[in-house]
């Protein structure tokens, strides 16, 4: 009865222990067996870290009328109004648009499939899913065509992954940082769980050539975005996705279909998906040759780099969040790989100098989101918070110095976050707070 | 290099063979790897299991023209219109409100928040978490009360569970199977991750004496419904649970805390949690000892009978769906159980007669959803599809008939599928489908 040694009052259970600078906690705290907060913090009420002494409970207006209807679909509470994507383009004026997922305020891995982020080039299609084709040609034995109900028929394969855009965290190529919430920095990147058949058993199907070595994918929206895509991966883990946690996809996410190249950059996984070619070298599309080309400050140029690099941010607290008072806060972010699975996550709260192993909540998927928390004392005075992620590749998360002594930066501060100046960007991110709590996007 | 093998053309690959009766396939296929499906199944496209061959792609209206808006929060196509839950009291009388999740129209196991069973007792409060307070006290040392914002200062633990009202199923007590879908049958359960502070940091925090053996757990909302929860199960795996699916609670599922209690039947899992109490006795309340207790047929109750039992059902194909003809299909569904991993679940095609293993798509997660998948290929003769599910503790869903003739069964059949005969239903869902493919409910 591993539990009884903690029910005999907090203050016989040992304190949790500081292991690194600026009141960083072991992460044993995270088990929450036999260790008590409350000793270790002297704030709060006696015995407890941040509860107060309990008043008598007062009955509130909800608790004494009738409430509002079931709904056939529910909605957040009206008093989570402020949790929304923030838009780039909100008015559909006659160019692209980006929703950003909103991470400062949300928990957990799964991003909830209204906030999945979302850019459109030609606005958000309505398509009739009884009319959508899903045509595989080429250097294929037999072109085949599939609907949705077709594809449906076949082996659904489900799994956890993120979607990232290359252009995702481009705010920090500022050579000031910015004074944004972490969802304006790094909401181009999102977690589902994602169902869909394996884009190898349709290529099967269709008895693709040996000697073909590129996939052309295209999507059906107005912009029809075309990708060169390796055969290699799509025998790898490549799908042809259909449900987005649970549910049908989002229309703003590929509805009814799309590519998903788990740890690729987003517009590779092509939305809207109606065609796949089989041939036998890359497309040269304008979206792989121009837009997504990676210019590198001595001029040389990166193409066909697909892969998203191992990334982690502090999600709680950050820009926006103030801290009521000194005492105990847990800090928490989200790690990612697109190499494959997040192996560890550092902390610092002092700007870099000394750092502690943060808890990784399990179990930990492949190619999509970790979470990472950190038992955290803040004395009251000034700090700054980091975490930096490792992958299991044996990839590490750059300082911000070495990132931008490699890929540069901006000469002049950029003040409009939806502003790209380059892409691939993944250093660390760090927070400041200040005496008052307030928190500052900072660069340490 | 495994993938060249199969990228000759499907013919040279060997086809998936039978592993029981009227047309189960083995599990291997869904590997994807070195299995082709076209020769095997005879039917579709030459080559092709469902694709049809490939005729010239049209441009649709959607990819001529500007799309709709990208809005701050996504919401489905509407052509999803009808993948909503089902309600028991649209007008909202004065009366309790069910809400059903729709899973024979979803896939994963993630429940998309939007779709997550719901059962009020007094409506949906409308509840402002800056006013919302938890108090715990009762045999403690010292009373401590939490807001939100207190709360969610400490370690939140993010993980998957389902929660399933003890009604669920009921209307499987019926003498005769009711004509209505998975969703009607099975939609008082969901599954969701979820991210929560261990109820025993709280405990702990509060220092509960020893000689508390039992919590009592009230919820704000005007029913104010209260239950008695073992504190063995407050240190085993409890949480107060602030996030769903990576976003705050839905108002029907609780805002903006409830207790979760993995395993447990849902009214347990108090919503809208205000107060736990430690006391020496279970407190004997009105839900317990009356609402859900269970009466056993020779007349005895189960008191205080928390678990919910390891259960499975198919939810494709399942009733309201209809098949296109022969061919190749995928036989899908969920899995679950209060008493921890799903080991094991089995498909029959022949009512009972043969069984073949199932492929379980993983991780598979303690007291969560796991999705199970089969390959089928359909001769278009009458076929009756059944699974069964075994958990990691050695339960096995029964039978029906070993289920009635120990809990019992309606007299007359029951034709309002909202009316709850009896609770704890979880025997083997059984799916007759037809020459034309229609699909009923069956007592197999």
């Amino acid at each position: 009865m591993g539990h009884r040694k903690n029910r005999r009052g907090g203050n016989e259970l040992p304190p949790v222990e500081a292991v690194a600078g600026n009141g960083l906690l072991n992460r044993r705290a995270l088990l929450g067996r036999g260790i008590v907060f409350a000793g270790a913090m002297g704030t709060g009420a006696a015995g407890s870290l941040t509860g107060a002494a309990a008043e008598p409970l007062k009955d509130e207006p909800w608790s004494l009328e009738m409430g509002a209807v079931t709904p056939p679909l529910q909605v957040p509470s009206k008093f989570e109004k402020n949790v929304v994507r923030t838009l780039s383009n909100p008015n559909n004026e006659f160019r692209n648009s980006h929703a950003r997922t909103p991470h400062h305020l949300l928990n957990g891995t799964i991003t909830p499939n209204s906030m999945h982020f979302s850019i459109n080039h030609a606005g958000v299609p309505d398509i009739d899913p009884d009319k959508h084709k899903l045509v595989i040609h080429g250097m294929v034995r037999q072109p085949l065509e599939f609907s949705l109900e077709t594809l449906s028929r076949y082996p659904l394969v489900t799994r956890m992954a993120f979607v990232e855009c290359a252009g995702n965290s481009a705010p920090m190529f500022s050579s000031a940082p910015l004074q944004v919430t972490a969802g304006a920095i790094h909401g181009l990147v999102s977690n589902s769980e994602w169902s869909g058949v394996r884009l190898s058993t349709l290529l099967d199907e269709a008895g693709i050539d040996p000697k073909a070595k590129w996939l052309v994918a295209e999507g059906a929206d107005a912009h029809f975005l075309d990708r060169s895509v390796p055969v290699k991966k799509a025998y790898d883990d490549a799908l042809v996705a259909i449900y987005q946690n649970g549910e049908r996809l989002m229309p703003g996410n590929g509805y009814p279909m799309r590519l998903l190249l788990p740890g690729y950059q987003g517009n590779m996984n092509v939305k809207f998906l109606r065609r796949i070619k089989a041939i036998d070298q890359p497309a040269m599309s304008m979206f792989e040759t121009k837009t997504y080309s990676q210019i590198l400050p001595g001029g040389k140029t990166w193409r066909f780099h697909f892969l998203q690099e191992v990334k982690s941010f502090i999600t709680y607290p950050s820009f926006g969040h103030s801290l009521k008072g000194p005492g105990f806060y847990t800090i928490s972010g989200v790690a990612y790989s697109g190499a494959g699975r997040i192996a560890r996550v550092m902390v610092s709260a002092d700007g870099g100098k000394s750092w502690g192993e943060a808890a990784l909540q399990g179990p930990v998927h492949d190619k999509a989101f970790t979470r990472f928390v950190m038992p955290w004392r803040w004395d009251g005075q000034p700090a700054v918070l980091l975490s930096r992620a490792w992958d299991e590749a044996g990839n590490v998360q750059p300082l911000r110095a070495e990132f931008v002594a490699a890929r540069g930066q901006t000469k002049q501060p950029v003040t409009n976050p939806l502003v790209f100046p380059n892409q691939h960007y993944n250093s660390i991110t760090s927070w400041g707070v200040d005496s008052k709590g307030e928190i500052k996007h900072v660069y340490a």
